[in-house]
């Protein structure tokens, strides 16, 4: 049906991920405090595995039993019922294979203390090992094809990697030092889920913060891991608490900051902004003649820039977080050829602004109320009233201003796509708004330049209509 | 004498570089309070000119007289007199062109208080743009070959580019606005000088703070540059208030946080770390038809990085600051054949640190208390004593520790280049140590693996003594 790269298996062990998309792992604040997989969890994996990813990471889960907000646990296995329905239905849902993520993470408090790595003693040390060990076989008693362990953002693992560790120890100090209690717990993990078990490690290529490290110390890090057993590696970047903004009465939150914006980097930032990460890293495994598949992230949500990123050896696979919670059928729609039916992530991040306010993550591009992406096998595109899209252009208070007739459809609209053109002669996707509004702004704009525009309905199914007239309006100097 | 792409001419209006290599400005601390030109000033870029750079852009000079710490002044005809015997002198020595950079700042105060540009009246704007056209004409005036508009970090026209430009008038806000001084500053410049003189702007590829602009924004400013008259774009990264560290008693300062990592890469990151942001600009301004050069930065010291640059089109001309810092001969060792002889800069950020307390700034790879990079014509090379080199290795608390025995030279010893192979076979220049110590710690090392060490003496002219026997060690796990 393709020829897409994208759409090749990967042995992982004992297992094989049918193609090359990943649904990383990505908080959605559905869970209780209570750490059990409930009905929203469910239905939000489940419609992600319906969509055809080949490896669906379920959110992180601790570990180890402290407090925190909403969390799913596998700490103890009063959660295995719930974690084993979880992959069951997944399994059921679609072709992929399904991992849980795995956190160990520290104190903070709402005054804005938190607990520091130089702070454990070497027993807690010992019991985080232990944890981490336990939570892996129970990930595997639960029927899941692998597990993931979180060694990334602002978490006990990824501490320890810093380049700030504060340890004065053996684990702190010197790169091998930041090293040893990732591969102790990565080692431990192996002997207890054993050698036919997929585990894959997911860590910083750059810190993003004062002094962090970047992927002069990310390429070492990932063969030391990939030598100790580590199934892939998968690579994020910031979100760390360094530069985190404390909130009043709230606990500290680590995207919130600098390193925040790069970790799911917004509008303001180009497609792919964090490819050359995993580009420098996996070419610092090739050249070790390690062959260890990375997994590639950041602002990827077109069929071109993934296969680009295989083309160009950025990365074996291709996680997209926020593209997969805008539309969860794109694997499917991709392979079908039908990518003109996705409906695009707009990076406007508000799906982290919920997160960073402590509610749950859902998708703005989402018809309202629906708390899902929508599902349809309808194939009729909407239309255009009588009098045509009507598409008109003016320009005010610096801005663009876009109007156009509102479109119908036989089951249900659900937004608009903006193409806009600035000079290129090639008009591009720019932007969607959603629902009934028919008008759309541009401060994105200067002086001298001419800019044409068009608009384009969808509906529930991703059908598009079609594309409306191109207006052209030059912005005064 | 050289084939290299980075030796051939470039045309700026009525004047041409004579080749691609570029000085960016740099803070020296050398100047007094009264911003009048001074030995050590005029030593200091004499220095640069000799060593055969194409542009050197002097540090960056006031354009208005408000109080501000050491710096250089081009506010008022009585700076005049040492600004052309600046020009001059550097004429004199060397076949680059000179240009100053033209600097508006805002007031900062001890207390960590910074006036911001939403404080400023609409006539200390018009202000603004008298002051930077009056700088302009005084830099034709004193003999320079053109003059660069500082639009960069945290002064005054980056403070209006930025996406955080806080005005709520004709001046923030859209993109379009934020543009609206500086395209006014450099109209009025470009009347000013005349249409033979070169003018180039330097301003930010990436804020690098949260919430900032990167190359999405950056190709349109440069663009909308280049059609108001710009001849060059020369691109920086970060340097910014925003996340700056305030040290008690001393006013802020830009360089301190992470837009200052950024702004001046250190060890921690790759050779090139910033090209993404040349490369990405570049592609914008082509694609729409500009052919204005662009200067790319950002941790390039070896010839075939800066040759990759012109041929990946990441750049037209390449800026290096702490390479030519370090060795400012290293145009005329590359256009002969003798990059062999090149002191390399090592971005352990000496120099930052310098700047960052307020004190003069020197390159650590200077012989002590020199105050200058040194010249030599000699052409004999250190020798290792009878007995050998000696190198041995040892492993001791996570670190790899060498020593070997002192070389000697007909002159002086300047230091010694430490190599490593990390396992791809190939030994790299990974280091350097200066003057008399014979000894040097590798603490980037990872257990498992094997490296081999060797190291070579270098002389006051660069000259290279044989390189040493090589050591092999094997990390313990």
């Amino acid at each position: 049906m393709t020829t897409s790269p994208l759409f090749t298996p990967v042995p992982l062990r004992s297992t094989t991920l049918p193609n090359r998309l990943v649904l990383p792992a990505m908080v959605t604040r559905l869970s209780g405090e209570d750490g059990v997989v409930n009905d929203d969890i469910r239905a939000r994996y489940v419609r992600f595995a319906k969509g055809g990813v080949g490896l669906v990471v379920v959110e992180a889960m601790a570990v180890h039993s402290a407090k925190s907000g909403p969390l799913l646990r596998i700490s103890s296995d009063e959660f295995a019922p719930g974690l084993s329905d979880l992959a069951r239905r997944c399994h059921d849902a679609g072709p992929g294979r399904v991992f849980p993520q795995i956190i160990h993470f520290l104190k903070i408090s709402r005054s804005g203390w938190r607990q520091t790595i130089d702070m454990l003693s070497l027993e807690e040390i010992d019991a985080i090992v232990d944890a981490y060990g336990a939570a892996a076989a129970r990930a595997r008693a639960c029927g899941f094809d692998g597990v993931e362990l979180h060694m990334a953002h602002a978490y006990t693992l990824s501490s320890f990697l810093s380049r700030l560790n504060p340890r004065k120890d053996a684990y702190g100090g010197t790169l091998e030092n930041r090293l040893r209690l990732p591969v102790r717990v990565l080692t431990r993990v192996r002997a207890e889920v054993g050698d036919d078990f997929p585990v894959g490690v997911r860590f910083l290529g750059e810190e993003c913060i004062r002094n962090g490290y970047t992927v002069v110390d990310a390429g070492p890090i990932a063969l030391r891991l990939a030598r100790a057993g580590a199934d892939y590696i998968s690579l994020s970047a910031g979100g760390k608490f360094e530069d985190a903004r404390h909130i009043e009465g709230e606990p500290l939150y680590p995207y919130t900051g600098y390193s925040g914006d790069r970790c799911m980097p917004g509008a303001n930032y180009p497609d792919g902004a964090n490819l050359y990460i995993p580009e420098a890293v996996r070419a610092f495994l090739r050249s070790a003649g390690d062959e260890t598949p990375v997994i590639a992230v950041g602002k990827i949500s077109s069929a071109a820039l993934a296969e680009q990123v295989i083309a160009r050896g950025q990365g074996d696979l291709v996680g997209m977080a926020r593209a997969l919670l805008a539309d969860p059928d794109i694997p499917r729609k991709w392979r079908s050829g039908r990518e003109d039916t996705v409906v695009r992530c707009l990076y406007g991040n508000v799906c982290k602004a919920l997160d960073e306010n402590f509610r749950r993550v859902d998708c703005t591009l989402w018809p309202k109320k629906m708390g899902q992406a929508p599902e349809s096998d309808d194939t009729i595109a909407p239309v255009w009233p009588a009098a045509g899209p009507g598409l008109r252009a003016e320009f005010a208070e610096g801005r663009v201003l876009l109007r156009w007739n509102a479109a119908t459809d036989n089951e249900a609209m659900y937004g608009y796509q903006v193409f806009r053109d600035a000079g290129t002669g090639l008009l591009a996707h720019f932007s969607s708004v959603r629902g009934a509004s028919a008008r759309f702004e541009d401060p994105r704009v200067v002086g001298g330049d001419t800019y044409r525009y068009a608009v384009r309905p969808y509906d529930l199914a991703g059908n598009r209509g079609p594309m409306s007239d191109v207006v052209s309006i030059t912005v005064p100097v």
